[in-house]
């Protein structure tokens, strides 16, 4: 094991390395290589697999249009969670890609059985804070599934010739009308880009959760069937670990109390801290003699996610913890510190976009 | 049973009534009061049935604006049977209606299998057929559904949320994503003339066969369960009786040699006519003793539907044959003079409209 995977690397690869083998995701670290540039999520195997990114990294390599897509599915309020995907997105755009977001609300109107206009509302929020997060909109696009055109509406219909009850039963389990729309929905909102009409990106990468892989598989699918028809290529996928809430389970919208929001205040935020699940044992002494357990602690995925840029500082955090050198309360007050800065400059600048005006202008609204 | 209705109630109201009955379809005789002007479909039952066409016809004397909407599948080459929906929409056009005709590419594509270019040449020539049949193309709508825009497709995406598996396997047995595209995609050509954007037509009316029913069930329960959200309200539907073949099976543009096309030149119809099933006796002698059956014959129903328009003629025609006064090769070839006569008269106007290039103007080709 790697000096440099220790902070990580404890828990990273075998909790995935079954995703990995089961499924065919191809490992990051092996094309880490072709990056332009570096990014703390590939060094840390935050993100971890990848399905053909290295054809989409040569392609940005020869000079073709490359772009990243994804989806927001607009319930609830965006978090820590949310913001990785921001993240990869202001990355993958500092690399030259253009960037096109999806405000999933016919998804979340199908599926969720969410109300239409306050799924609407939310999605301006949700544009504004990836503003905010430092994704430039002069090279962005947003929309609202519900608000495309013909070429975009025409794929999903004409998808659905093409794959089967079985294909989707694998996804979904039991089906029904809404899940089948709300699946070729996503599959068009990640292949559309590849038509004349919407700049003709042949190279398309899709950042998702680990979870998110069986809409890939399927929309890979229905690529293949659609190559020589319409001329569709396969997308590409990079697949992050999920940051979990407070509690060690997944972070969700649904258990706000252990999820970190964006527009959390930052008391607020530090309570939740306070809270939090951490790597540490029953009693000082204890911890002081036998370390801590950074791969547990859900504040040392925060630094390692968020709060910590610098490698060697990260390592440092790594190093007293499992060295029994820090207690959990003193390095929740550093997560606190380092948190309350996120916030505050995150919000100062979310308000600047609000005020702006801009989200609102460039997410044009479905008529109904 | 009235002297009016002997041409054609022998079968007409038994083989139906199990439909009336079953799925509450109204009889259509009640209501023919209300109809501003005759039409032979009306008068000799052909069209047996209805849901809320009252309402509809109410609609119409109150000055309303209301619509008449019907899909055509552009398999195969329209015939006689095709013709039958061409004469509801001129009639109905001539109450006032507007009339909206949908030419099925997408179901074409999805449910049968079909290539999209050839689908969407034929849907040019089902165009310039009704055109020549007698609809004025100046109070007509024509689309493609793959060529239709946001709103329209939009109704589909959320017509899924509100319909269940058990609801479209009742329609369709095995259901798969294809046949629950299509269906929902049918949905939408009925229901969208009621959005403001497709000029707010509150009182529309679908003619259908008899065997289309549950698209109009399954369309009017989505319309309730929408009505709230977006102001749809149940269409209403009329219902006629299925031309045969010349076999005395139900019309098909998959066994050609038993239908009569609207292309069909006058030698090869007259040739099929020859070898038509009829209601005629094992022997002339028999036929004279006993007479004809003409409820068991095609050439009759081509009388009924198509190639008598007086009342009197037809009666006298059917009388004739139940009092064994004509035998089946005379009946024959004065049917086959009368059919001549329609194709040559209709091919001269389809050609006109070929030539004008009208079809191919009013009908905007989607753009792939």
């Amino acid at each position: 094991m790697s000096a440099k995977l220790d902070p990580w690397g404890h828990y990273a690869i075998e909790d995935y390395r079954k995703l990995l083998e089961e499924f065919g995701i191809s490992p990051i670290d092996k094309i880490l290589g072709l990056l332009p540039h570096k990014h703390k999520y590939f060094e840390r195997l935050v993100i971890f697999g990848h399905r053909d990114f290295d054809i989409w990294l040569e392609a940005l390599k020869r000079g073709e249009k490359v772009a990243v897509l994804t989806g927001f599915m607009p319930s609830g309020r965006p978090h820590l969670g949310t913001a990785m995907v921001y993240e990869e997105l202001k990355f993958l755009q500092s690399l030259g890609a253009h960037v096109k977001i999806a405000i999933a609300d016919a998804e979340a109107y199908i599926v969720r059985r969410e109300d239409r206009s306050e799924v609407i509302r939310r999605g301006v929020e949700f544009v504004a804070h990836s503003i905010a997060w430092g994704i430039n909109p002069d090279n962005a696009e947003f929309y609202y599934q519900t608000a495309m055109d013909n070429e975009y509406y025409r794929l999903i219909q004409l998808f659905s010739r093409k794959i089967t009850t079985a294909e989707m039963e694998a996804i979904y389990g039991d089906i029904n009308p809404g899940k089948i729309m709300a699946a070729l929905t996503q599959s068009a909102d990640i292949l559309h880009l590849q038509l004349d009409k919407y700049g003709g990106y042949k190279y398309i990468v899709v950042p998702v959760g680990a979870d998110q892989d069986p809409h890939l598989r399927l929309t890979r699918d229905i690529a293949d069937r659609f190559e020589q028809e319409l001329g569709l290529k396969r997308p590409s996928s990079i697949y992050h670990k999920l940051l979990r809430g407070l509690d060690g389970n997944k972070m969700s919208k649904s258990r706000p109390e252990y999820a970190i929001h964006l527009d959390d205040d930052p008391e607020t935020a530090e309570k939740k801290l306070a809270n939090a699940l951490t790597g540490g044992r029953a009693t000082a002494e204890e911890q002081r003699r036998l370390g801590g357990e950074p791969w547990k602690c859900s504040i040392f995925e925060l630094y390692v996610y968020h709060l910590i840029d610098d490698e060697k500082e990260l390592k440092e955090r790594y190093d007293e913890c499992v060295n029994g050198k820090i207690l959990c309360g003193q390095c929740k007050r550093i997560a606190a510190e380092k948190l309350r800065k996120l916030l505050i400059e995150h919000q100062k600048r979310f308000k600047e976009v609000i005020t702006s005006g801009i989200a609102e202008k460039i997410l044009k609204k479905p008529s109904f």
